[in-house]
């Protein structure tokens, strides 16, 4: 069932929020989703955003200015939230990067997690097939595409499913989490002591694995307060060179993690993914 | 003393935001200014904006999206705050719509606002010399636009002061605040009983009283929540045909008062004020 919580119109379309049962998380999901003027007639291709720590799906929506470049582009955005949520799911209510607002986008194996922390699931299994029941979507043309946690998320959904995403492209991710702090934290938790677990949802062992990446666009800005701690892109750079595996990563002189990051860069992002889709 | 809070790249040029001592405010204040890249190199025209009820200088920075639009037409925006703010200023801590946050572009009159509550002395003549002292801006080209409350104080700040402004422009603006709820009640607390003294703060008073108006541009979305009870376009474009004052009012089919419908046409007005300030 899904029920409609929210419909606003912007750029001649609208951004509408869902709540849904989700099998995968064992909860009430909820999403956003940006459907520009050309869905009224046709069917798009459309682009999956996995937002970062503490957010929801409402940072995006506010935030970054997509929706602009999705009316331009003829572009679906999806929008899901960062974590199961709810009176019944675990949290760890003083801690930003752990439990609610923080799933990692990973399957969980681990008590008091393994009942509803199942992002990776969600993402890739149980979220298209419900877009592609529900909204005038393009069936099979999906890109994805998110930030830090969520750039981390977008690099390994592509990573672990070939040909499922036509693209992927990142702001500033977690591109070696198992050797982040942010990333040892929650995979500790989630996924429990044995490391070999962490590196199948790590975008650089992944790559260091052998798993194949379609065309993929990093930004990264210079100034990101987080860059030399959690983010490690040259990890994930080297990985890929070594592999000879394209990857387009470009440092931005001066740009910091934030959202006006993601707003300077976001519609090249997005005519990335709509020449990828379209090709 | 000017003191710079935060400097954060986008766009290629900078977003800051700065604290000083204000005169008019009897209390620090705090705006943030958007440089963008030209600014680096040249004295550019400058928007003022003006935020609604509940914001402070964040809302539009984050949500509006005009930080693109700025570095393509190469203009610096200026966004202060909604009225004084601090510890020794009053307050209705259960009120959204009197107060901190509230100051509605007047000069209070009244205890214990009279003291603080000068947000049209600072809009007006304490905000320009101050930015024109302090950034690269053409001295002289400047235009004023604003949100809802904010729309109000741009309408007036436009007509009051002849001349000042090369152009105006509101989003959703309180059209006619001595018969809107929202400006009955901070009118009664800032100015008195007086409703002659409204009137001085009263966009569609104002043009009825044969104030000028500079070129004006105003959008209204046709589902705002509040456009039947608090907003009455209808009565300033009626004064503005009587007078034979040019009004571009466009009732925008569908939109709310959110800053959604703001994104959606915040480009739209700021190339409304680059023609005019570069005219």
């Amino acid at each position: 069932m899904m029920k409609q919580l929210e419909r606003i119109k912007e750029f001649g379309g609208w951004l509408e929020r869902w709540e849904h049962e989700s099998s995968a998380c064992r909860c009430a999901m909820t999403f956003s989703v940006y459907l520009p003027p050309q869905a009224a007639s046709q069917q798009l291709p459309v682009v999956y955003w996995l937002s970062g720590l503490t957010c929801t799906d409402d940072n995006v929506r506010v935030k970054a200015g997509a929706q602009r470049y999705c009316a331009e582009l003829g572009l679906i955005l999806v929008m899901p939230d960062t974590s199961p949520r709810g009176e019944g799911v675990p949290d760890v209510a003083e801690r930003y990067d752990l439990g609610q607002g923080a799933g990692f986008y990973v399957n969980a194996t681990q008590p008091p997690w393994a009942t509803h922390y199942h992002m990776y699931d969600y993402v890739t299994d149980e979220l298209p097939p419900l877009i592609e029941a529900n909204f005038p979507v393009i069936p099979g043309k999906r890109a994805i595409s998110g930030h830090s946690m969520g750039g981390h998320g977008a690099l390994v959904c592509a990573l672990k499913n070939p040909g499922m995403y036509a693209s992927v492209s990142a702001f500033s991710p977690i591109c070696n989490p198992v050797i982040s702090p942010w990333g040892e934290g929650c995979f500790s938790a989630y996924l429990g002591d044995d490391r070999k677990a962490w590196e199948e949802f790590d975008a650089t062992c992944l790559v260091n694995a052998g798993a194949p990446l379609p065309p993929a666009l990093i930004d990264q800005g210079t100034a990101d307060e987080f860059l030399a701690e959690q983010l490690f892109p040259q990890n994930l750079q080297a990985a890929c060179v070594a592999r000879k595996i394209p990857l387009e990563l470009r440092m931005q002189e001066g740009y910091d993690h934030s959202y006006h990051f993601i707003a300077t860069f976001i519609g090249e992002h997005l005519a990335f993914h709509a020449r990828a889709m379209m090709a």
